[in-house]
């Protein structure tokens, strides 16, 4: 029996959409109010989703804390009440658009996950704006 | 890299279900509360869903800006504070069941979308009962 | 030992906001899009909040399955799924703004409940817009 | 025209996770503080998504009120306002976390489905945790 | 300046609504499905919002975190993952009701803030079921 | 007849609180990780309560759509996707907590707003932590 476990946690960050090898003008006409040269800021809801099969014994597929404690050492940690472009090494390279956060919490995931457990990460920026990564 | 970009739009619409070609008794045993002669109403909440490829310039697959114009244009101008039977072109001979509303907003994203993007809509008739359509 | 217990539910229904001793256009000057001929319609949420003592043998200002029991016989039977302007009595002569709606649901609820409780209502009319009544 | 239809509903009930062969430590050490001796509970959230051929007559997949009367059947009235360790027959030996609690569910509407319908299951046992179940 | 600062949290737990001194017709008969004999549960959701004047110096009435760290110590430390009548002291002879849960909780954050400090408790039994107690 | 009419508004931002007549050591036993140097940042949702007298002639207290362009003109424009404490003047010396935040929103619509009329404002910094500003 496979069954898919999910955990939602949430942090609060500041990041800033923009190029430095492009111009004030050009991150402006794609990056819009996202390139604010001061940063502005989100509170973050995180959907981790597990799936494998049932352990008979216990009838979980994780334990729902330890996949909580999880986000909280690899996610929360690390990003919660932080800036994101600033604070954070994975975005010193990386624009941190929805897309590429998503993309760093699943590595980060992914690499402390039992390799038979698939991971699917939802990242909501807004409550009306929001992206699904499954590692393909 | 593939990830799923979602926007989360509403409007606001009444709307009747029966269909001319049937008794009023018919249709009520069809449609019941639905089949109400003055109509009845709705705040639609709307997920359109574009799964594709991450641009490496801009870690975007698509601007959450653009997508949410395009709803706006394509759905909200049309479908807001209307009556959808009486108001909408595509529901002249269509029964608007949120089933069909999904399929026209489906249809109406999908030709100004990028043909490499795949596209899902989810319609909220209201917050406990919800329809997707993924184009099959 | 005074509580307030309060309790939620909804209706679906079709409204027009215009007069009609007025000209359309100066209904459109006032109305906008809620002045659309064929109506449009909400699923509204209602908030019917009763205060008043604790009777200290039940634990209870009121059994909270009475209150659901009088929202359902007072304001879903007459409002869901029915056009406002239309099929309820009460809106023939006046016009169903959210404002109305609430006090028109306060008059019904007050009617039936012991005059030492005292009564509130808040009208959603969307998620965004709402209204709250307390009989003043 | 293939699509999913989702209909949300809820119950309260009482459970506790443990296993009668396990030592009161083993169970501690498992299942933490859904452990504890005189049960606890929750405000399950259940959706129920339908997924098939819409019948061209009616617009319909499925009549939304004949699963929301099939979900009341089969899971309210056997699960809402009870203890699932004591009162409900399929956890006498089944431990009630979510994912069997899902599984069960998904049981008991599978076979009252139409068996050209896909069927899934998700269950939020807080607006934290939630599992889903395919039937795979 | 006065301000009312609130703070959201949560516990789960089981409960039973009967007196032991009525006949289970009788509390069948005034607590319906709550008199469930082996328990039933919920996720309570609790709002405590404190009133004073906002501290120049800070810019805070009280620290957020001092609240939520009182809510913790005296409601979830006793009230999570508990049942409410066998392992709650203050429920061995008052039943729990959301009204009386609410008067308790009440008493144990009012004896630990500051006197100058108004406190109002709304608790919610389930999304659609909620009680407010302001000390009165 | 009174009534009070609420919208519901939000914006994203970026702030830290600190005094920078404190040392960073105090700033963070006060204000701990909303000191963090780079800044940090939330979706606030912002609810704007106006209480006044029906107009008969229109059934509203103030037209809904007057509130929200108010709302965007004095809040919306100035915060969103700012950094309040670098790009908002009346934070240049006054720390941005949740509770500065309201008291700023409420001066600035409230010379915006008919004197007859009363104004309540609630803040959500996060869904757990909010504020409510009466002008007292």
């Amino acid at each position: 029996m496979k069954i898919t476990v999910s955990r939602k946690a949430h942090f609060n960050a500041a990041h800033r959409l923009y190029r430095p090898d492009w111009s004030f003008e050009k991150n402006d006409s794609v990056f819009g109010k996202c390139n604010n040269a001061n940063f502005h800021g989100h509170n973050y809801e995180l959907v981790a989703s597990v799936t494998g099969a049932v352990n008979p014994e216990t009838g979980y597929v994780i334990d729902i804390k330890t996949l909580a404690d999880l986000i909280y050492d690899e996610v929360e940690v690390s990003f919660d009440h932080k800036n994101l472009n600033l604070d954070v090494p994975e975005f010193a390279e990386l624009i941190p658009t929805a897309e590429h956060i998503a993309y760093v919490i699943w590595r980060k995931l992914r690499k402390r996950l039992d390799p038979a457990l698939d991971l699917e990460i939802t990242l909501y920026e807004t409550p009306r704006n929001f992206v699904t990564y499954r590692g393909e």
